[in-house]
């Protein structure tokens, strides 16, 4: 069984949007950050990492929100890193509110890329063993994501305060993007309560992407389909399940 | 004497920009954080506040820069209001690092507004009271911030997230206009070492305002200057210090 680790967390002003409640860069963040403590503590963090010229790239989310956090309240978050294969780690993570229950759940999967080349990596055993992960041979399906068929978009400028002090494009900035074109108004009568993404390319500081959407309703609520898209070129696919307030 | 308030941070990754240190909207976001909950602590509370249908607003601030927190490390935020006249609170902030070395200094100003008729409100004692600053009559010019004289801009839209819970755009958002403008390869070169920052005018979800600049030389460094407005309107206008790296 591999290792779990939980860190808890107090839940600020300024991690909430204004429905009083986590923004989703704020959550990765802080999920993502649970990741690289647990790391640090087994001896595996990033210098370790980088010491075989490989760096961590997250490439699929897949969410479960019960309940989004709020302003103010402790929060628990649990990380464990599932299984493996040859070139994908599958890694969980939950939220809990203080009473134990479930708000939010997180399936991920991981791979290691060469920094040098940007290529994907076949998983180094020195760096997972601590974690303890089950080895299985089958390469886990990612649900489906759904294309757009007509949408709309706004375009975005990639800005310095998007690169994180990971030297790239931060995977929790995309949703910057994929949020702010559904507006105030949809925005503040619609909460998630189900994200599949996939992240196809790393955009780049000084970039122009554009973010394309389409809504299509749904019983008691809306499905949101989004790309992330530059020239023709795909970089980051998302389906947003959202139930009427 | 005031009471001090202090509490300790650890630096997140996702806190930080390609230089492995804070940015200014999370180093403010914690900040700020440590204000409100002195606040929590003493009974006053933004409920409290706004049970007088008043919020606090701040309108300036000037912050001296050692060193900017970095990546990873345990900082300690203290806090003390210092002063307050008829309508003008002064409240500080210190950072400090884990030798008790002085990081960052920033001086405030906070006014409490009236949320209804968006006017200034005259200090009301029995909301400060508990904070025990010391009454003073007269009002602390700050520091004068120079106009551009020829300079370029570049257009922000405000997003969704870039309204925080509070309700309305964070203060703090505006360093991401201010400090995107100066681009990628001046601000891997330089560090800042003295902000001064006055807000004039609120900015509202969904307009797009013009970040100005202009550079200017100065021994061992730059100063630059800011101005974010919307249609000849001025909204606010900082400079700010920097050392060549």
């Amino acid at each position: 069984m591999a290792k779990k680790y939980t860190k808890k967390h107090e839940v600020s002003y300024y991690e909430c949007d204004i429905n009083q409640t986590m923004t989703f860069p704020s959550m990765l963040g802080v999920v993502i950050k649970t990741s690289e403590d647990q790391s640090d503590q087994l001896g595996r963090g990033s210098e370790f990492v980088n010491s075989f010229g490989l760096t961590w790239v997250i490439t699929n989310y897949s969410m479960e929100i019960n309940r989004l956090p709020r302003v103010g309240e402790v929060i628990s978050v649990t990380t464990q890193a599932m299984e493996y294969n040859k070139f994908f780690c599958y890694r969980n993570f939950w939220i809990h509110d203080e009473d134990g229950k479930e708000l939010v759940k997180i399936e991920s999967v991981f791979v290691l890329m060469d920094f040098v080349n940007r290529k994907m990596s076949s998983v180094n055993e020195e760096i997972i063993a601590p974690f303890e992960s089950e080895k299985i041979k089958k390469i886990k399906r990612q649900e489906k994501i759904e294309k757009i068929d007509s949408g709309f978009m706004l375009p975005y400028r990639v800005r310095f305060y998007d690169i994180d002090s990971n030297q790239h494009v931060n995977n929790a900035m995309y949703f910057n993007w994929i949020i702010d074109v559904l507006g105030y108004d949809f925005l503040t009568t619609h909460v998630p309560e189900k994200v599949i993404i996939r992240f196809d390319k790393e955009v780049e500081y000084g970039n122009e992407i554009e973010s394309h959407f389409e809504q299509i309703p749904i019983e008691n609520g809306v499905k949101t389909k989004h790309e992330i898209r530059m020239q023709e070129q795909l970089y980051c696919e998302a389906n947003i399940i959202w139930k009427n307030k």
